[in-house]
């Protein structure tokens, strides 16, 4: 049994045969604006880009956030080497803050600490689709002037509820948002992302960029008779085959995400009794909502952990575990900086994903783990 | 009648209902690697990369290359804007070389008088898949010590001849090369590309900045047990569907590029008397092959070539012309840098592009413009 199974509604094959046969197979055709719209309506995001991945859709906003050498921009360190690559790429120096003590997001109490005359942005990943503390970070951010782009790969579908008690898409927040399509996760498209720009500063040129550095967008509106170099840009844009594919998905989210959780609180109720082991469960706080991204697992050790990967490997079920710090990194210490995030390092040592997928026998995963 | 309409070989929903149903969904699988394979044997490129676009392998090779900010690139100022872009976003200085008279492409004897101690690379455009003069261009650089990344967009199954008689693959000749599968090109993938790596020294570092900054890679093949951040680097792996689509094309390539070559020879011969009239057709140097990309006619002036779009839309076939030259855009002039580059602002202003796709109504076209 693999850690992961992408999930396939039966209608996939429809719409690609649908794209291909209406002859528009590079991007931004009607299943591309059918997507964005879909997402624009239901979560309230101002303006969305769909991209080639979420790595692209970060290194969009690092454009967008026009990040300098020499600029800084905190983030996590328990995160996607993208979320630090996307803005490495612009010359960014990261710094990374720890971990929350009860969840592996981004301690966001140690924010305002790291910041520096020279930070332009906060990256906050809301890991496992888990909201991170909103509220104080776009109070830093505002304090400062900073940028807030929050990293949602993980994050489709969840929800923050601040002091004001208003219930916001994860997304919808932050100046910028990138959720990814990757077969991995909620909602897929193979390989995908999408830039959210809530920002109305930054819209016209995402437009822009998005497009290769062209005003073609313009152009085909009829705003202007020609179309050209105007500024940098990229190919952010995916082939309305893979709009197509996540056309199907997101026809389908709600069922998706229903069962998605059915799966999470089986996993929750039937794995409480390890707690007296001294093994964590995933930590919902009242501020967030769970969009049963994953199920993971805190062991008391890497030892503990080691042991039950393998334990379970041996039935034939992979357990995997996650990110390794960042600042550990060989790329990062390469640089010459030692740190200790110790928050950070502890869920790289003890944190354990259990499969999650939609077709999930997961009775199979609890006899295993509780044997 | 379009300009350009993908060719369907009718095997691409085979393959992608194939990928679908292995559940391989994210890059790097059987499809990439097919696909890969397919170029390295048959045209003898050293490494093959799939990426989401040409323009993501244009930016790969300027990782690679490890432009850092005021190196000069040497390329034509008459190209798409990604070749300028991919180097400008690692801070590259563009330097725009003028056309041939005989052809588009850019003027080799005039890009040794654009070297400088900063000049980093070349980046030669094969034109419509119509060879630049590759001994010319790689004396260059190896006389200053540059690297040479070909521009392939156009470029599949076509080749140069050089002074010692051998008629090699462009792709081959520099020590990289980006190719482009966008739909409007021989063979697609709707948005698609490929980086080709003949170079040794960099294939190493091309696996790692093509699987996102880390040694995945590696990883995978056991060589280390866990893998991490060890480099810049990028999501430019495509979704198995887009490879899988691009496999149903390579499958057909041969019998696409007869076809083509046909349409093409059709347009030559039926459009040769309008060379009396001082309306030039393309042409192909010696030590050049026709590929078939692209039917352009070069006409007398900017005014005939708009009366000529006019009245064959008039009929409803639509022409359409071609880069408006990049140091002409206003990005580059926004640097405050003005060059004048007569043969590039010629072609402009006077070329223009006939119908070219597989399954096109060629005698409908021909007789529109010879009327």
């Amino acid at each position: 049994m693999g850690f992961n199974k992408p999930y396939l509604t039966g209608n996939e094959q429809v719409y690609i045969q649908e794209a291909i046969s209406g002859l528009h197979l590079s991007g931004n055709g009607q299943f591309t604006k059918k997507c964005q719209t879909f997402f624009e309506n239901r979560y309230g995001f101002k303006k969305c880009f769909l991209t080639t991945s979420c790595t692209d859709a970060l290194e969009m906003a690092a454009i967008l956030a026009e990040i300098v050498p020499g600029d800084e921009v905190i983030m996590p360190s328990f995160t996607f080497v993208s979320t630090a690559n996307a803005f490495v790429l612009r010359g960014a120096k990261i710094v990374f803050c720890d971990s929350r003590s009860d969840h592996p997001g981004m301690d966001e109490s140690l924010i305002e600490s790291l910041v520096t005359p020279r930070t332009k942005a906060i990256v906050p990943v809301h890991y496992a689709g888990v909201a991170c503390d909103m509220d104080v970070i776009m109070a830093v951010a505002n304090k400062y002037n900073l940028l807030v782009i929050e990293d949602a790969a993980q994050a489709i579908d969840s929800f923050y509820t601040g002091e004001d008690g208003v219930k916001r898409p994860l997304g919808s927040i932050g100046h910028m948002a990138a959720f990814s399509f990757h077969e991995t996760k909620n909602i897929i498209s193979g390989e995908g992302g999408m830039l959210v720009v809530n920002d109305e500063r930054f819209i016209e040129r995402a437009e822009i960029i998005w497009e290769k550095g062209t005003n073609r967008a313009a152009f085909f509106r009829g705003d202007i008779d020609k179309y050209g170099w105007i500024d940098v840009g990229s190919s952010f844009l995916p082939s309305e085959i893979i709009a197509a594919f996540l056309w199907a998905q997101l026809v389908a989210l709600d069922k998706i995400q229903a069962r998605r959780k059915v799966i999470w609180n089986t996993y929750y109720d039937g794995l409480a009794e390890l707690q007296d082991l001294g093994i964590r469960l995933p930590k919902i706080p009242d501020f967030a909502t769970n969009n049963a991204h994953m199920f993971y697992l805190i062991m008391p050790s890497l030892e503990e952990r080691s042991l039950l990967i393998y334990k379970m490997r041996q039935t034939d079920i992979h357990l995997v575990f996650h990110y390794q710090s960042l600042h550990n990194s060989p790329f990062y210490l390469s640089q010459g900086k030692e740190i200790s995030l110790r928050k950070s390092e502890e869920y790289s040592d003890s944190l354990v994903r259990l499969p999650f997928y939609y077709e999930l026998d997961i009775i199979r995963v609890l006899e295993g783990i509780l044997n």
